[in-house]
C-alpha cells in the first residue's frame, strides 16, 4: 500500500523545479539570454579560494582510503570542535564537540529533527512565507504543520496571531532568518518578544517548545543589518546551519545542528537526533567536505553582488510600482502580485520568459519569489519584461 | 513528546561502532599494531586511479558554480543514462534513465522504499542474518520487520521458512547477496524458486510483494561464482546499488536505485520513491561525485586482496577449528561462536584485543562478524590470538 501522500509529494514535485525546466526547455527553444530565469534560489557566485585550496590539500596529504572512508555518524570529533569553537567566538555561545551534529545540509538537518522532536498528534508552527519543504518534514514525521501569519507589512513576527496559534499540542516552531522566500531578517525585539511567549506558554503546557532555528543564509545580509543568535535569546533552540549558500557549494549538502547544552531534555534529544539520522538512512556527511567546511570556517564567496543585484531591481521594481517589504538578506525579492491570483500573475510573466515562483508555494498567495542569484547582467536585461508585466495591468 | 524508539535507537547506537570505538582506544595505550580489530566494514584499498582522474578533471574543467551547484533530484540525467546503460549491458536488462534515482548510497536508498513501500501494519521480510539497520528502516517507515531464518548449514534461502512468514500483511521482501555478515552469495537456483514463490503468492493475495536487491557487494566475489541479477529472475524487483565499496568511497555516499519499466503500478511507486526522497530531507547526491561514479563505471578498485584475506583467513580458523559457512563474496566471515552466548564469546577475544562483532546484532546469535577489510599483515599476525581464542575453549 503506497502512501497516497508520498505519492503527491513526489508528483507534485515542486512547483519551482517545473518552471525552472520550463525555463530550460524555453531557453533552447530561443536562447539562454532571452529567458530571464529567476525561480531557483541556487547560489550564482564562486566559492571562496579556500575551498579549492582545501580540497587540493586534503587529497594530496591524506590517505584516500582515509579521506573517503566512513566518518563518524555525528561527524569527526576535530570538524564538531571546530564548529562549536566558531559559534562560540561568533556568538558568545558555549557549545561542545558533542552538541554539534554534522548534516547532509540543513534539509537534513530539519528532516532529522523534525522525527526526533514531534510525535503522532502533535504541532509544529511556522510563520507564513516559509520553506515549501517544511510542510513535507512535518508531516512525514507524523505531525502538523500550522501556519502562523506574519505581519503582512514587514513580515516581521504577528506576535497575536502566534499567540493565536499555540496550544499544549505546540512541540515545535520553526523559524526561517533571513527568510526565503521574502529576505526579511527577524528582528531581536521580535524575536525577544516570541521567546518571553514562549517561555510562558512552555510553562503553562508543562513541556517544552522547541524552536528551530533555520539559518542557511546568516552570511547573506546587506547593510547594517543584525541577524540575532537565537539559541542566547530563547534556551529552547536548535540552531542549524548549512554551507551551501556561504561557501557556494549547494550540492555537496554539509551543514550542522547544535544543541544547547542547557536544552531541556538534552539527553533525549540528542539521543533521539542520532536515531532519527540513522532511521533515515543518513550515514555520515562527506569526509572530505566535512573537512573543507572546517577549514574555511568565516570564509564566505564574495557576496556582494547579491547586494548589488537586490538594490538594482528592489529600486527598479519600485520605480515601476510593484509593492514589496525590503529585504535585508537571503537572495529573494517577495513582490504583491499585480492580481489577486499569483498563479496568473506568474503565467502572464511567463509568457514574457520572465520566471518566478508563485507564493501559493510559500502557504503565502498573492505573491511571488524572484531568486535575484543571477548575473547582474540579467537583472538590467529583464528591466523592461518587468516594466512590461506592470504595464500590462495600468 | 520525544518518541522512544528513536532515543533507544540513538543511545544504543550500534554495537559495532562501540566495538570499534573500544578498539580505536585500546590501540592509543598499547599501539594500533596490538589491536586486530575486525569490526568496522570500511573498504581498506585505495580507490582506483580513474576516482582522482575524474575528481581532478571535473574540478578543472567544469564551471565551479554548476560543479558543486543543486544536482536534479533523481540526479543529472546523463549520469542516469549511463547507470541504466550500463546495467542493460552487463546484465540484458531494459532500463531507461527514468528508471534511476541517485541515492545517497544504499542506506538511503533502502530508507527511502521502506517509506514509499511499506503502509502501517505491514510486514517486511528479511533472510537472518541481515544488515543491523533495516530494521530501522522498517520500523521509522511504520513497518514491521519479520527475521526469516535461512538454512542454517549454507545460509540459502529456506524457501519452507519464507513460505510460512509470507502472508497477505508481506509488502516486502529485503534481500543481501553478497551477504553482510555472512559473505554468502545467493544462488540461481534459490533465487528461482523463492521468485516463483513470491508471484504466486502475490496473485493470491491480490497485491504486489516487492524485493529490494542491495547488493552494494555485488563486484567483491571470489573465484567463479554467479552473483543472479535478481530483478531479471523477479519482475518486482527493485535494484539498490553503491558505489561505496566497489569504488572504496564509502563517505562519499553515492549509488542508486533502479526501478524496472514492468514493475507493478510502476507510475506510483516512482511518484512514492521521489516523494520518499524529499520528505526524508534528501535534496541531491554530491554533483561532483555522481559525475565520478558515471566516469568510474565498470571500473573496480583492486579488489584481490580481499580475496587473498579471505583464503588465508578462512583456511587457517578452519585449521584451527572454528566452524564457518565458506563466504563466496563480501569481505565478512560469519563463524560460530565457541559458547552458546555470541557476547561473551566476543568479549573473551577482546580481553585477547581481538574484535569482532557478535551474531546478535544481524538477527542471528551464536556467531560473530570479522570483517576482513584490513591488510593482509594483519590478519597474519592474529593467527595466534585466533588460535589462542580457540584453545581456551579446549
Amino acid at each position: 500500500m503506497i502512501a497516497k501522500r508520498l505519492i503527491e509529494w513526489g508528483s507534485s514535485g515542486s512547483t519551482i523545479r517545473e518552471i525552472a525546466a520550463y525555463g530550460e526547455a524555453r531557453a533552447a527553444q530561443i536562447g539562454a539570454e532571452n529567458v530571464f530565469n529567476f525561480t531557483i534560489g541556487s547560489p550564482s557566485v564562486d566559492p571562496p579560494p579556500c575551498v579549492y585550496e582545501s580540497v587540493e590539500r586534503l587529497m594530496r596529504t591524506l590517505p584516500p582510503t582515509q579521506l573517503h572512508a566512513y566518518a563518524p555518524a555525528p561527524g569527526y570529533e576535530s570538524v564538531r570542535q571546530k564548529m562549536a569553537e566558531h559559534l562560540n567566538r561568533s556568538f558568545g555561545a558555549a557549545y561542545r564537540s558533542q552538541d554539534i551534529y554534522m548534516t547532509d545540509g540543513a534539509s537534513s538537518a530539519l528532516a532529522i529533527l523534525t522525527h526526533a522532536l514531534l510525535g503522532p498528534g502533535e504541532e509544529a508552527l511556522t510563520l507564513t512565507p516559509y520553506f515549501t519543504e517544511y510542510k513535507l518534514y512535518v508531516e512525514a514525521a507524523g505531525g502538523t504543520l500550522r501556519e502562523v501569519p506574519s505581519d503582512p507589512e514587514t513580515f516581521q513576527i504577528d506576535l497575536g496571531a502566534v499567540e493565536r496559534a499555540l496550544s499544549p499540542k505546540t512541540a515545535l516552531m520553526i523559524l526561517n532568518s533571513p527568510n526565503n522566500p521574502s529576505g526579511v531578517v527577524l528582528s531581536r525585539e521580535s524575536l525577544t518578544a516570541l521567546g518571553r511567549l514562549l517561555e510562558e506558554r512552555s510553562r503553562i503546557y508543562g513541556h517544552p517548545i522547541y524552536v528551530i532555528a533555520d539559518e542557511p543564509y546568516r552570511e547573506l545580509v546587506y547593510g547594517d543589518v543584525e541577524v540575532p543568535f537565537l539559541p542566547l535569546i530563547y534556551r529552547d533552540t536548535i540552531y542549524c546551519y548549512s554551507f551551501s549558500k556561504s561557501l557556494s557549494i549547494p550540492g555537496e549538502r554539509v551543514g550542522f545542528l547544535a544543541l544547547p547544552p542547557t536544552l531541556t531534555d538534552y539527553e533525549n534529544v540528542h539521543a533521539a537526533v542520532y536515531g532519527a539520522g540513522r532511521a533515515l538512512g543518513y550515514i555520515c556527511v562527506s569526509p572530505l567536505f566535512q573537512l573543507v567546511a572546517a577549514e574555511c570556517l568565516g570564509k564566505t564567496a564574495d557576496l556582494s553582488v547579491y547586494e548589488k543585484n537586490r538594490n538594482l531591481l528592489y529600486g527598479a521594481l519600485q520605480g515601476m510600482g510593484y509593492q514589496c517589504v525590503r529585504p535585508d538578506g537571503a537572495f529573494y525579492l517577495f513582490i504583491r502580485a499585480m492580481e489577486q491570483d499569483a498563479k496568473a500573475f506568474c503565467r502572464r510573466a511567463m509568457e514574457m520568459d520572465l520566471l518566478m515562483v508563485p507564493g501559493d508555494d510559500f502557504g503565502c498567495p498573492g505573491y511571488a519569489r524572484i531568486a535575484y542569484c543571477v548575473t547582474t547582467e540579467q537583472i538590467q536585461r529583464s528591466l523592461p519584461v518587468f516594466e512590461k508585466l506592470a504595464r500590462s495591468y495600468r
